[in-house]
């Protein structure tokens, strides 16, 4: 059994962006001498987010509008108070979806199905590079 | 420390079945020697998901009331455009509530609260077959 | 590699009460001789919810009122026909935000960002004495 720790650095083009990083954690995977085991995919920092989608056009404008609907991005926000960043709906939004993914791997590949990819969610209201962890941990 | 691979095959009856799987979970550790670890439960395909409910009637209704605030069957997707099949709904429900989910067991015991079940949610608009991962580490 | 359990004994003030426990958690993997590995923090219970969020007194009013536009107090949920407990919309919250939460860890620092906390949130409707699992895996 091995744990190795492993980063992805993105750069996204602003608020909504939402970047497949299936290929990346699998390379990633593929790197290692582990065959069996599961990846934890962290997102540091309270404005981003993790999940799987079919990645598609249609499905990158649909989730955030569904985000729309349960935060919106022109209320009041009780962070605008304090910071005057503009981005109360990012944190919101951020702290529902979750900062945080694992996934199993078997025989070095992936527990994903064909039309599942793993995204990254740019939640923040401008372009910003990321580093996102991956916790690899198996034998 | 050992990671073991284990599948639930399920048939779900359609769109908003919610499965108890939490007894084959159970089993699927005790089946193992495995005494302490974690099991990462894993939902291959983008218009499923996972999460902990207490597992009554009347909750079986509201969770899926929440979703249809959220996410409404009936208004337009993007995701429609492109492949026809009906079920945009489905995949940004799918993406909100998450692929996967991490339990932690000590002595080969489920850490649940006793009205606290694990459940599959088949969120796609008909009866579908569903393999389930149930990736098993610790020693 | 080893797995070690820990535990997080909480008094929450009432619903919505959010706890960081952050610095609980980082102490938690501190006592052990873990360096480098994933805790795996989870709920006992179906009423309560984890996540991570900058914590500021903004954001902490934001967050529930977010969970009110998606489950809102006072609407009708099945549950309480039959439990009668007025917590419906508790169980509806947790579901959704979810009972499990896992961070990598490496040279034994969570990898966490400046601004992201991790913390409990109750969402029962009354203060409740609460009981957190961690499931620390590594080497």
């Amino acid at each position: 059994m091995e744990v190795l720790t492993k980063y992805l650095n993105l750069r996204t083009k602003g608020e909504l962006d939402m970047i497949d990083i299936t290929e990346s954690v699998a390379k990633a995977i593929s790197e290692t001498s582990i065959r069996n085991g599961i990846v934890t995919i962290f997102v540091p920092g309270s404005t981003g987010a993790l999940t799987t989608i079919e990645y598609e056009p249609g499905l990158l404008k649909d989730f955030p509008e569904m985000l729309e609907r349960i935060a919106p991005k022109n209320i009041n926000y009780e962070h605008e108070k304090t910071w005057h960043d503009h981005n109360g709906h990012s944190h919101v939004r951020a702290s529902l979806i979750g900062p945080s993914l694992t996934i199993p791997f078997k025989d070095k590949r992936l527990t994903l199905g064909t039309w599942q990819q793993v995204v990254f969610i740019e939640l923040d209201i401008h372009s910003r590079t990321r580093e996102i962890v991956l916790q690899i941990i198996g034998e």
